[in-house]
């Protein structure tokens, strides 16, 4: 059966598009961590959308499992393959076109394998502004960042890529093809199907093309980090300043007194911004199209307010650009000191903003009730409710504590993030790696609906089996 | 059956919920233009969720058609029952109490039934803004705001309704309660499944609840009124006002000069703005969060530019408040002037942005082939692709031309549309009112996803049968 599948895939597609060289494929068997390990026969690598429809027609004639694979920067194990040695992966990689870009109607219409960082890029230089931005821009694919809905370090201002996205190809699991792919603001007509494919992990069909919105470019930026002497203060002063500044606010990040401890003791050329210590800080940056000196003013005039009402205990503004990359550094530092200090248990939640302080109580109170002398790092885009909280293994213990410990502190931290209304994944998704989580905590209604939803879309099971449902 | 049915319905929800009075329902069985009129056994106005739920259970079990209604302000007959006497309306009325807001968290949750004016005073009050605002807010309600994903004057900058939702309550067909309702900014964990909610016209489930994000306030506004030789001209000129004010731009629109001698002829206490007429004109508004000198600089910083550029022909901008109101009176009293003209034929349609200038070439062409002497209105809001392409009786005709002509120049225009990439629905949905043109324009498997998605989630069809799908 199998020997039948792969020949009619090669007759059909053609040798350089399938390949079954075991040392070849070995490569793509897993996540760029090495977290996890699976089996293919074959890896396809189509050049259009009409293959990948003859791809999927073909896999879903012969039941056989179909591993789609973007720029493999995910963090839960959503394309890699699981076990079977019946998989295929279907890589998007050659399929790397600008289709079009228009900065008349601030629109860029990519094919799915093109890699984020060549869009941001191209956008830039054409004085247009693609907002979504991460870390592994330079090897994630747009295709595969939709399919996820990517978060980043934009979402404040422009929301997760799902609000970026105008419209959408993809290819359904029995080869037809999704024309979605519009670049309208408003059509009212009918349901909006392409909201299924953002963010399925490739589970619903295959996203071939992309239509984006681009925004104005932000020119000029502006920073303080201020120090606040408690959670419940930074949203205070989170308050005040999205007041004043509205879209100027570019990003809200805060981080403990324990985050810059790490930092300052594992990351070389940094220095303490105070002369004191103080228990948490946070990061502003304003940005906007222009006036770089009534941008800083303006932050200048909120940080006035901000210590006049005491919604903060101290504040540094940079004046220099120098200046500002060290304020950041700070914050981007912290996964670096983290790598450098041995193996941290992240997990990346969200909850309701204003349960922020609750739950941080909350949660350090039965996790030091489980392990007292455990370390906490808490960090994050404060201003979207999103928290990297982060745990590590008593001073002196051995690295192994946090193997041992992994299990119990997630599902510590995930019944609370669960009893404060949060999310046990803010923007990595569920992939392999928080699939029981997500089973556990998620309202069993709703992953009904999705099983259903599921079925609908892909009756025979192909489409990435073992992630997210 | 029937009588069965209505003694379970009393016997569950109580004689102040269900009313089967004829003359007390006649009322609810027509939409507010009088367009459209129905048939209905009963009106049943819940007081809260489980009511909702309650009701719609029954129904299903009975296999009744439910037509759920809530400020009945929409202009495609969404609302408003078909001729089958078993209809049960479901009125969302009762349901209307702020359940919270909160300034921290930029989120307000509200009852289906709220009034969308009243969430927008309400945010205000707390110097936030609630950005969805359209004409008939002052009736319309929250909940069917979002199911049919409204559009309105702040698009531009803010999105339409879709974009403002952070969760949503729903019941389903069968009495299953959504529970959607959280303010998370980020949550990736699966399927989105208050999308498919949104835009679905009551047709998939009743929405019962919203959370909504609400953004800083613009305190300070600035407008000019620019004339432009030609829609290409206007297009150049948005570039340019984008890339300099980014989202300061709450609203770009256009009107032909064709509408502002309808406007003057018709309308009393308005006057030129210009000493000569133009072929068109684009309103523009900045709006800001604070610094009215430092907006209305900007502006005439981009005005001197596309005046020194040749993007536009010459400019009016507004130094007083009731400079800026009048400007605004020239592009918003275009309705009522239509209205003293006598029946005009409108077309609510969108289009790929940079494709405008030559679809209204192509248009006009086909339609004076069609009808040489017909008088073309052609306004919007320009900025987000959004025509209002309406055309009326030649000078001098009677009135019946109107009612003659209608299927004719809907058919013209819309194959135009579609010819364009152009949506035939920009914000007023589908209905009754244009079922037959989706049918005939919409891709013919998007429609088929939608219709599989339709009967799982309400397998008997009883939702708001006869609209949309």
């Amino acid at each position: 059966m199998t020997s039948d599948f792969l020949k009619h895939l090669r007759d059909t597609l053609g040798d350089d598009i399938v390949e079954t060289d075991a040392g070849n494929i070995a490569p793509w068997l897993t996540d760029w961590r090495g977290v996890y390990k699976g089996n293919a026969q074959a890896l396809v690598r189509p050049r259009n959308t009409e293959q990948v429809a003859a791809c999927l027609r073909l896999c879903n004639e012969y039941r056989v499992p179909v591993v789609p694979r973007g720029g493999n920067t995910g963090l839960c194990g959503g394309a890699t393959p699981d076990a079977s040695p019946a998989n295929v992966i279907l890589a998007l990689d050659r399929m790397n076109q600008i289709r079009s870009i228009d900065t008349v109607a601030n629109t860029m219409v990519a094919d799915g394998g093109c890699i984020l960082g060549v869009l941001r890029r191209t956008a830039n230089e054409t004085d247009r502004l693609l907002p979504l931005s991460l870390a592994a821009e330079d090897s994630s694919q747009i295709g595969g960042n939709l399919a996820t809905n990517a978060g980043g370090v934009n979402v404040l201002r422009y929301g997760m890529a799902r609000e970026l996205v105008l419209g959408i190809e993809a290819v359904l699991p029995n080869g037809e093809i999704y024309n979605g792919l519009q670049t309208l603001r408003k059509d009212n007509t009918g349901y909006d199907l392409k909201q299924l494919f953002i963010g399925s992990e490739g589970t619903l069909g295959i996203i071939t093309g992309v239509a984006l919105r681009l925004q104005a470019p932000s020119r000029v930026r502006a920073v303080v980090l201020a120090a606040v002497d408690s959670p419940h203060q930074a949203l205070q002063l989170l308050r005040l300043v999205f007041g004043a500044c509205g879209p100027r606010l570019q990003a809200f990040e805060f981080f403990t007194d324990q985050c810059l401890d790490l930092v300052l003791s594992q990351v070389e050329g940094l220095h303490a911004p105070f002369s004191d210590r103080h228990p948490a800080y946070v990061l502003i940056e304003l940005a906007d199209t222009a006036n770089e000196e009534a941008l800083q003013a303006l932050l200048e005039e909120v940080i006035g307010q901000a210590l006049e009402q005491e919604l903060c205990l101290d504040a540094v503004l940079s004046t220099t650009l120098a200046q500002l990359q060290s304020l950041w550094r700070l914050r981007e530092e912290i996964s670096e000191a983290q790598k450098a200090d041995g193996p941290h248990l992240k997990h990346d939640i969200s909850l309701p903003i204003e349960r922020i302080p609750d739950f941080m109580q909350s949660a350090e109170a039965r996790l030091r009730t489980a392990a007292d002398d455990a370390r906490l790092f808490i960090f994050g885009h404060f201003g979207d409710g999103n928290l990297h909280y982060n745990v590590s293994r008593p001073l002196g213990a051995d690295r192994a504590w946090a193997h041992e410990w992994e299990e119990r502190i997630a599902d510590l931290v995930f019944d609370e993030v669960a009893r404060y209304g949060g999310s046990i994944s803010a923007e990595h998704g569920i992939g392999q790696l928080k699939r029981s989580a997500f089973h556990r905590h998620k309202d069993p209604m709703q992953i009904r609906m999705m099983q259903d939803i599921k079925r609908l879309f892909d009756p025979n099971g192909i489409m990435n089996p073992g992630k997210l449902l």
